[in-house]
């Protein structure tokens, strides 16, 4: 049965909190594919398939065309940053795309202007903006971030509105007290207390204006209760947390296939080196902390040790990132996995990833973004785990472990889609085509 | 609704034409295990659980205690082979396993004496054992392997046998006339044709004694009409063909994960070394033929180029495999994978596999006879597609493409084991948590 | 004592049998040098340095100020091709070098039209241009291309010319009676001998018109003893044979570090893959051989197993090139070295080399070119194996073992430079330093 | 001229303080060699040729059979360690060797018990071991172990005595004012100072006896000026520091390589993966800053950016070290270098070790033991730089740059030979073979 969904008329508006690397490759690359000049590589929302029905039935539509989604042709993107650089100039500094490829859509990028960001510098040490909102408790941002957003709107007459946080990763706090219900949250922000993380002010204000919020970063933001407890009243929708690319996709993809045939593994070494300023902020080792607790949880919920102790009780896993100036965005990860078969013998696994951070991670903003757009316009509210085939450290309901393992959360991502549009939920059993061919032959 | 499925009583046959490094890896496993000496590590059937029901349900028992399969205390092994060595000696020329382990378990492995072999040195150019059934036409080799398995079953006092195909690749040969139907096939035997590869003798000799047949190479043999049409008239259950390990396996672990990120794949170059028998049969062309048809096809349809154009229409990809004796049965695989993201931008992934092929071979074979007679017990007969987990050129109904992704496979895997239980299958959907969620807070 | 030596005055003319990825990559390179636009990244003659004296002595030159060489700016190139592409054109297809950069040194490029060229497809079956000397006896190839170097002569108003083979590898030949001595070469040439390989009559026609010939690919060329004789006999400098760029280059620096230790080498494995038109000329057979023995031979000299039978009796050494359309002029190999130390204990290295073949191989060119320019008039004729140091398969005295440890040879190269200017040769003995402590202290 | 050598007659000791993995790997491995059960691999004084004369002489004689060595059967082992265990127990726990290797020369191992150590935690915090001498100032401490060297002279009938340091690298510390002179190190010795690290006791006692001292750790030791002005005056030879294996070994055989031909390095990550005593220890930051300094220099000479800015001016070197339990003793390097060829363009170069640390490491304490015995026997008193060779940073002469280039360090260690010995010293030059072929040809 098809669920009600709004269909995706007028324009889309994308707010990110964040115009560095990540944000502006996507920019410049949403500009190009409409120019002509350039495909959505990467996008499952524009170039993937899913199939309908039967193996034999031969449905295999492209998402976009089997859900309702917004059209790229209507996005307009916007956002704040702490450098004031527009995204010609932002791009063209971070040096992802060629500047050839920069140049063929200059005036479109030139004219996006970053709005002055909410910052604290408590929480991100190594930068030093000045694009910043000064001067303002933090209740007052809020409402200083509202009026952006309705700024946003009311300049490009949009339709519709999301937000997806593409900053740096803040420092690393635990959920606290202050975090643990609406109400408090709501005294803390009237008492400006300067727990609250920048990203969380983002956030708030969002959920406030109805707008719904993705969280690309490891910082807590929309995981707390306080924030889930609004959404959940303000019927908003949202997603987190920490974009996966990289190796940590990698890890998604090789773990669950080790667990699945039953192969013990023994360590786990993963090391990183990159020159982009992500790579500077998480040289601060409280930054690092952030990530490396996002980084590390993956493998303990794939290969869950309490359930298989002879093959993943003495797991040493361990992460390090470098920053390694050479290799500027072309982030390159090394992994060495220790893995043991029958009888306990030992083999090894080395990847190499030569990557590029921001082109992974771009097409991934894109698709949360459309994805989180359809669910708002379903209705579906709260927390989209569904959503969390592109995030690390999924968020979930209380008490529910996530899954990391990227091909559950395909799955998820796909029967979900089927669910909204009323198909059939696929299992991959098929012993009918079987029947069918004894049936055949009698 | 839990199908009607026969208990697993009385004692286990599993014979394998093949008892080479693979083979014996296995046995000498299985005693070491029943000795309490080691864990059967890498067999899903011994230490893979399963998920039932709800993830907040917390069941998730083995599958070794979810469906009735034959205790491996309870298992005979025995085979042929075109050496006269017996399984300990056979083993110790191996060398997968440290001496010391095979003199622990010495007695249980001398024990077992290679029968005779079928072989024709035309399939096989690089082997010459001499341990061979001789002077027989076709049809005659068939009553000598039934007189065998008859022999097996009296001498040990079975229950019931499998047949698990461990011995070499033979050449490549396409599928022909002479194999498009039963009748056809009957009258090549009578006239001793011989074009009938010795491993098809195998099959079809163990298919009239009601003897389950899996092929664990990429030669033909079960995978012709003929074949399918004597199984299904029989009520026999079959599978194949050829093994899934070391880079094939990688491959279709890594090869799903882009696909479901819609990254593009320009190149794909796979190099193995390799120095153990199957290494020096594969040095032949004609037989590495059959291998590399065998290896290509996993890509093909992983990434569905016709599909996917502008992401896979480029895709080249070659598979190499060298003999290198330095490494013996230590198979190292090298893979160059040259992949494509947003804007076109190129990446590359390296992976080095320091694998042991008979290792990961070994806890394969045991799961594929475990379950075929599990499958043959619930009376489900002819094609066992549910087993292509392990496999990689699955057996499918005619005219139904192969699924290689491993993940898809698993889930089949999973969802069979689920349907023939009785217990409802998991589509990992799981917007019901969330209405929890939302309920609460109501 | 210095030599004397003819100072480096006038042009001097550079001619290369086939223009293709490397002597564009050449002559683009030079150009754009010449334009201020680029440093000679690569080239020992040009940015190496030289220890004179002690090392407390702080005289280290540059090598280009040390020896009178011939400046980049009096270079003049020119050569022969199948195809008759000019050099901007050949260089566009080759896509080694961007474009934008091509553009900026156009014009210069564009001047230089390959002259026709002495081809036999019997030796180079992959290929197939028509910008051939066509209807000519092997004599009157002989003439033709010696007319062509007095052309090119009268044309530029050179000083000097020197010839550096950058054509295709030629199938595989062995040294036959017919190259047994200049007499026999002569009477084949007379009879219009089919067996004589193309670059045997480019390297005759050199010789005669006294101009230094450096043979650039693994054919046998210059390697035989009729053409030493001539070149004895005229005077003139010769060298040879093939490049040693890429995983030859690696395996002589890793392999001495080895034999130094007295590490045991067990295996050594090595795979390219590469997609240029040179790794479409060795896709064949029979031109594969020829590179195949030049870069086998490598480790034989280096690890000695006839000495070292302990350490390198067992030496198992593959070598693969793969054709791989995807990678185009960026050649990659894999190397995995399986050594042993201390008690036999196993050890293994891993080599992945992203490398471009034409950028590795142009300061080759340039280098052999200026320094067998140097011989010349130095008066240094017959085989130069000083030059050892860039190539693979050095041609040295009859009997005598080639050098093939990059580190001798670059000894072997410095040395002959000082001994030419009457420097001290350097042995790093260095007792002195500590003789003149002791004393100090006294 | 030969130098007047006395003979290698008598017994000699080495005393090694720090009888861990690294010494009792040697001292098993001589036991099995002496026994006939092994060879001694990676020795260079064992196994290594040495060439006298031209190439054509064909004399290659055995560097043991050119100059006079102790013979390994003329070696008595002993030394001091923190814990108690005898060598038997210690190479158990160390897991380096099989323990039925171990178990085949027990007796030989179990009757070396170590001295107790000097040890002072303030250098080394992460090690806590109790078989320590306790309650004497710096000054008794020399004096015990003065008394330790002549009870073991005593106690075994020794010719001669050396001791190589083979513990743990202490804490970082830079030369000191209390360094700069032998009376200023005896005033504070007097002073019973505790900047003064044990392992520099250990070196001062042994100079005061007369013995030779190898230094094989990265801490200063005995490359301060007052251990320098001992040695001089007490006529005792030294050397030191830091055994050069594994990752710095192929940094120092591959830098080189690319030096020589003029390739440019923009980056050079090295990182480590190991699970030893030597990992535990470096995981402290203090402990880590001693090894990282020695790592980190060898670049910088090999590459000598001064010289050659434009190829080396930006280079990024990096190096990590990681402790990792799973892998043990067996270290695991991996390298990612950025270099640049012709016209600037970008290739890398990975490297990946799977090394085996103690295994590299104990022919180099034999050989060192060796040669710096050879040294004593021939008067060459002071710092040995020829044995440079060995060790990660060369003490050399005040001002002198230390050689880094282990292809000079070998010319330098086999020239010392010949020099010893009264023998050529080699050139490489060779003109000399084609003076003869042109001769034999007019």
């Amino acid at each position: 049965m098809k669920k009600n969904v709004k269909e995706a008329e007028g324009k889309l508006g994308i707010l990110m909190p964040g115009l560095g690397a990540v944000a502006t490759t996507l920019i410049a690359g949403v500009a190009a594919i409409n120019k002509g000049f350039s495909k959505p590589i990467g996008s499952v929302a524009q170039l993937g398939h899913i199939r309908l029905g039967k193996r034999t039935d031969n449905r295999n539509p492209l998402i976009k065309d089997f859900v309702p989604l917004a059209k790229l042709t209507d996005i307009v993107f916007g956002g704040w940053d702490v450098y004031a650089d527009n995204v010609y100039e932002a791009a063209s500094k971070a040096k992802v795309i060629e500047q050839h490829q920069l140049d063929a859509v200059r005036e479109t990028l030139e004219a996006i202007q970053p709005m002055k960001a909410v910052f604290d510098r408590n929480f991100v040490k190594n930068l030093d903006g000045n694009h910043i909102k000064t001067g303002l408790s933090r209740r007052e941002l809020v409402e200083a971030v509202r009026a952006d957003i309705r700024g946003f709107i009311a300049d490009n007459g949009l339709d519709r509105v999301v937000i997806v946080w593409c900053g740096s990763t803040e420092k690393y706090i635990e959920s606290d007290d202050l975090f643990s219900s609406l109400a408090k949250l709501e005294a803390a922000l009237d008492q400006d207390d300067q727990r609250i993380p920048p990203s969380m002010i983002y956030c708030y204000a969002a959920l406030l204006e109805g707008v719904p919020y993705v969280n690309g970063a490891p910082n807590l933001t929309c995981d707390v209760p306080a924030i889930v407890e609004l959404a959940t009243q303000n019927r908003v929708a949202i997603a987190g947390k920490d974009f996966k690319t990289g190796q940590t996709l990698m890890k998604t993809i090789v773990a669950p296939g080790l667990q699945a045939r039953a192969l013990g593994v023994e360590g786990w070494f993963s090391t990183n080196i990159l020159g982009n300023r992500d790579g500077l902020v998480l040289d601060d080792p409280e930054n690092f902390k952030t990530k490396e607790v996002s980084k590390l949880s993956v493998l303990e919920e794939i290969l869950d040790a309490d359930k298989n102790p002879e093959l993943y009780g003495d797991l040493y896993h361990k992460v390090r990132i470098n920053y390694y100036p050479p290799h500027g965005d072309n982030k390159e990860s090394w992994d060495n996995i220790d893995i043991f078969g029958w009888m306990g013998y030992k083999m090894q696994i080395k990847i190499n990833f030569l990557c590029r951070d921001s082109i992974l991670a771009a097409p991934i903003v894109l698709d949360l973004a459309l994805f989180i757009d359809l669910a708002q316009r379903a209705d579906m509210y709260g927390i989209q785990e569904w959503l969390s085939f592109y995030l690390k450290s999924p968020q979930t309901a209380p008490g529910l472990p996530a899954e990391h393992d990227i091909f559950k959360q395909l799955m998820k991502l796909q029967n979900t889609l089927r669910h909204i549009m009323g198909e059939d939920l696929i299992t991959h059993l098929g012993l009918d085509y079987y029947q069918d061919l004894v049936e055949s032959m009698q």
